[in-house]
């Protein structure tokens, strides 16, 4: 038993769709969610300065005594979540080897097409993954800038949201793919109209996927905790939007906020 | 005669709208272009957040030994440019001033909208430019957040920019405003479907009334250069994407470029 908090940081307001899902399957923990949205987007930017909003991120959660730690941001898990688990000595998790695991387990045809920002694509972290996994697997990356401040507008239905995926999607309906990966925490909020616009196609969700490993990972060091969990949020810019946007992420009030500076290491 | 270059910052690419025009009209000077791209954008930032990077911005091209400086960021000029003016002693030129002066000029109906990111409009800087230009005037500002993204992602024509245009500008439609603002320096890009959609209403292009000022402020200070005028770009993460996205906006090569770390005041 381990009554210590899980610790979530994220770029902005995306990796709220994990600490959803964590907070769903783990009523019992104490989740403490930080959020860079002065620095947001963190998928337009160099892998340096990735690396180093990251590990201020990770610095700031460690020094909250957390027993977890979930990168719930796919660039910053893309470009640095191997660093950071060689470098502290709790549990990392990030979100690309769960989405990529449960991708590998979902295709019958093993032609898997995985979406995300510039950055995650770029990177081709679930495409390693994925050929780690099964190296007789073909998997497509295909950036889809648009979709986050789609998501952030608050558009995620309608004519627009479905053209705007229809755009990006069309070079992926023609590869006969059977399985999408949504690679980007934000997605999961257009998983509709994408299902609508890919027909018969399985959608895999990384936040699903990151808090089913965060169990299972607690479950095997016996480190769940045993009361009812309370919730915690930091943010690097002002509350204001994150509560407002989040809110509608969470589909829940976001309340015990407060704002931080990060310190350069 | 002043042989000492102008200095331009930004965000990001915007402000490149701006260094369009401003080396159109001053074939002779040397500009030095800052985009803050490691921390780009700044519209969805608290005020605190935008007052701290703009002095950093201005610092840095001080030390650059500029004669002129210019604030082409919406955000940046309606939160901190008054705080610049009083803290250096060359001319400091924002982009609200010369657009909200410009709108004033134009309108016959007293009527004028604004368009910009949430920040701009929510400081409510072109409103009161233009109230105090003019109180009898009405003005009606109206963010729209996904054109920034629409800009940079290149989609400037086609049915997908048109009918997110239609969306935001339908509540101006109904307005009669008789002019509009253009309060955002990516927005120029999307002048032909804005204009498109408003039909009969005079579109206000901030960075071709900036550089107007400009060259004004160095004719009455005589501080004009003569010579072939030299262009110098600096950026705070990888100039790749700024280089890629950027020349679309000069519709030009961007030569010059080096990435630099600004120092936290």
């Amino acid at each position: 038993m381990n009554n210590r908090p899980i610790g979530i940081f994220d770029s902005g307001i995306g990796g709220l769709t994990v600490f959803k899902e964590v907070s769903r399957m783990l009523p019992d923990e104490d989740i403490v969610y930080l959020g860079d949205t002065a620095r947001v987007p963190y998928g337009i930017r160099s892998p340096e300065t990735v690396m180093r909003y990251s590990f201020e991120c990770a610095d700031f959660l460690l020094k909250q005594n957390i027993k977890l730690l979930v990168v719930a941001c796919n660039t910053a898990s893309a470009i640095s979540l191997q660093e950071i688990q060689r470098n502290v000595s709790i549990p990392v998790i990030g979100v690309i080897e769960p989405g990529a695991r449960a991708a590998v387990r979902s295709t019958a045809n093993k032609k898997i097409g995985v979406i995300g920002t510039e950055a995650t694509i770029r990177s081709s972290a679930y495409l390693k993954a994925i050929k780690l996994l099964d190296e007789s697997i073909e998997a497509i990356g295909l950036p889809c800038p648009l979709f986050v401040p789609l998501v952030e507008e608050g558009w995620t239905d309608g004519m627009i949201a479905k053209m705007i995926v229809e755009r990006y999607l069309k070079n992926l309906k023609d590869t006969s793919v059977d399985t999408i990966v949504l690679g980007c925490t934000h997605y999961p909020l257009l998983k509709d109209v994408i299902q609508d616009v890919m027909g018969d196609v399985r959608l895999i969700d990384s936040a699903v996927e990151t808090a089913k490993v965060v169990k299972d990972t607690l479950k095997s060091q016996k480190a769940r905790a045993n009361r009812q969990g309370r919730q915690k949020f930091y943010v690097t810019d002002s509350p204001e939007k994150f509560v407002n946007v989040g809110e509608r992420f969470l589909q829940n009030k976001i309340e015990n906020i407060e704002k931080i500076q990060l310190e350069a290491r």
